[in-house]
């Protein structure tokens, strides 16, 4: 979330915590990769090229800070080495690395030409290579995992990236059907990206509480908070697919429609139209590749309120998921938490 | 290697062993694999298609029960469930997943039509289901990696999976490479092949003398063992590829050459050839899809010895790897380790 939030002047200290432990985990993600053959470290040089707003270190970071009660303290002193240890560094780059690897991986699915202004790497090298670095991306996450002389961080990490493909293959089971309801919709998100994030919160706090502390409220009150705000990112990124112009999404729009996945609005709409509008919008989706087609879309879209729908089904999931920041000790860890959820719903990229 | 083998009397007991250890690790493994959502479970059947030899689960177990000194005692008291425990039986199950997930992406890379007399997922279901059930089995060996209080599996398997995909990787990067040498070819096998072998006979091991004996020279030992044994199979496996029918081997023949792979035989040949025979041999390979063309490249390469030297290398490794065999305790357990070793350069298949 660098640079995208205006931060008042008591949370500066927890941003500067994040932008320096984010220098670490780019230090740390880069070593683990480092192979001793060329082509290697040549293929990883694209991972670069999709480094993007780093949510999921972040959270790392922040929701280990958030669960302790003498955040205010250590951030005074500065001592920020031991607010965020080699462990929350560890456990953001794992994260980091296996949402990376099902980046790389849905460009491939998705065929998908543009992510984060740059040429994905299936569009660069080809599937193969696409393929294997996604793979080489998991098998380094794990490997990873294994500084922490707990089995837990495995086990949550393994735990959510099996739920990740579960949606993944919930998702494309459904493609191309117009009559995908709601709550089906909900179950992929939670499942494609929901866990990963949730999963993100859960390892920070407890890179600081003890990996025994599996139970514990906090451990708990993050892992709900992330899963909400995945969800909520989600669906904010279901409108900028249908109203964003790829440059200013940084990534190829209008993909979604193109493989004949539903999103929300679209879910939200022909479940409501009326008949002739509902096939008017099932040929629009048809030719969605062209933009004029997205223009009229649109259009349709807003005679059944679907886009302000929405827009307010994400500020409710971002409203759900800061009531769960409840059970945190108050400070600035929560309070930056609460931020970063508000500013899901404002970004436009 | 089930039935692959004349078993001789002594060697029944631990013969039995194998055979009761793989029928709990295919419980283990379709369990790992169970999920709530139908469409997993449909995708994830088609696993069982893949399901062969069960090499790997074979040789954890069979490792496991090699390092110990009372392996003829436990036999005799047919305390299989003390020789071969839950960790082994994980531990095989956890290597075969990540085996088959390689296999499955393989098939993608390869564009590979038939796998074990089977069709494969990605000509079934298509290259996007095949890459997320790859993705998901991968997902699931680690998530099976936890059960182990230990964080020494997580890291022998994730690092042999880095290993692996560096391996394919570097195939990817010399396809087409006609010049290839012997001394890269090596190298894609060691990491390709003999990484994850290895890391099943070590696990093995592990499971049986505790997860703080990695420094110990049984553990290095199993190791050298498997990692030989697997660089013998993949040269063994060249030699199908070139020399077998569809039928017989069950998976899909002279893809290697269609792909551009050189594998050991064409290496060799190349290396030694003259001017004109190196000539004539690259137009075949450029033709390779057709049975006859496939004929005129076997007489090609006996000009030059290389179907010989072939067999004559994969024996010579076997036998090396057995060497390593020397540093465990004498008995039934090393016995078998053998004879599997023998087996892999006798089969056709």
């Amino acid at each position: 979330m660098r640079g995208v939030i205006d931060i008042p002047d008591h949370l500066l200290g927890v941003q500067e915590l994040i932008l320096e432990s984010l220098a670490r985990v780019e230090t740390r993600f880069d070593r683990q990769l480092t192979s001793d053959l060329p082509p290697v470290d040549e293929m990883c040089a694209h991972v670069e090229r999709y480094r993007g707003k780093m949510l999921r270190p972040t959270l790392a970071v922040l929701c280990g800070a958030a669960v302790r009660e003498d955040l205010g303290d250590l951030l005074a002193e500065r001592a920020f080495d031991r607010v965020a240890t080699d462990a929350h560094i560890a456990a953001g780059a794992v994260c980091e690395m296996v949402h990376m690897a099902t980046l790389v991986h849905d460009d491939v699915l998705d065929e998908a030409a543009v992510r984060r202004r740059g040429a994905t790497v299936n569009t660069l090298r080809g599937n193969e290579q696409a393929v294997i670095l996604g793979d080489y991306l998991i098998a380094s996450a794990y490997e990873l995992c294994s500084v922490f002389d707990s089995p837990v961080p495995a086990r949550i990490v393994g735990r959510a990236s099996t739920v990740m493909c579960a949606g993944e293959l919930l998702q494309l089971h459904h493609r191309e059907n117009a009559s995908l309801d709601e709550a089906t919709y909900f179950e992929i998100l939670d499942r494609k990206t929901a866990a990963l994030i949730g999963a993100s919160c859960e390892l920070g706090a407890l890179c600081t509480l003890g990996f025994d502390q599996t139970e514990s409220d906090r451990v708990e009150a993050v892992g709900r908070f992330g899963r909400g705000l995945g969800v909520a990112f989600q669906i904010q990124d279901d409108l900028l697919d249908l109203t964003g112009e790829e440059s200013v999404v940084g990534k190829s729009v209008r993909k979604d429609l193109e493989k004949g996945k539903l999103t929300y609005p679209l879910i939200h709409h022909l479940a409501r139209a009326d008949a002739r509008t509902r096939g008017q919008t099932l040929r629009l989706i048809q030719s969605a590749a062209r933009t004029d087609a997205a223009q009229a879309l649109r259009e349709l879209l807003d005679t059944t309120g679907s886009l302000e729908a929405t827009r307010q089904t994400a500020a409710r999931l971002v409203s759900d998921s800061k009531t769960a920041l409840g059970g945190l000790p108050e400070g600035p860890g929560r309070d930056m938490l609460g931020l970063m959820a508000d500013a899901v719903i404002d970004r436009s990229f």
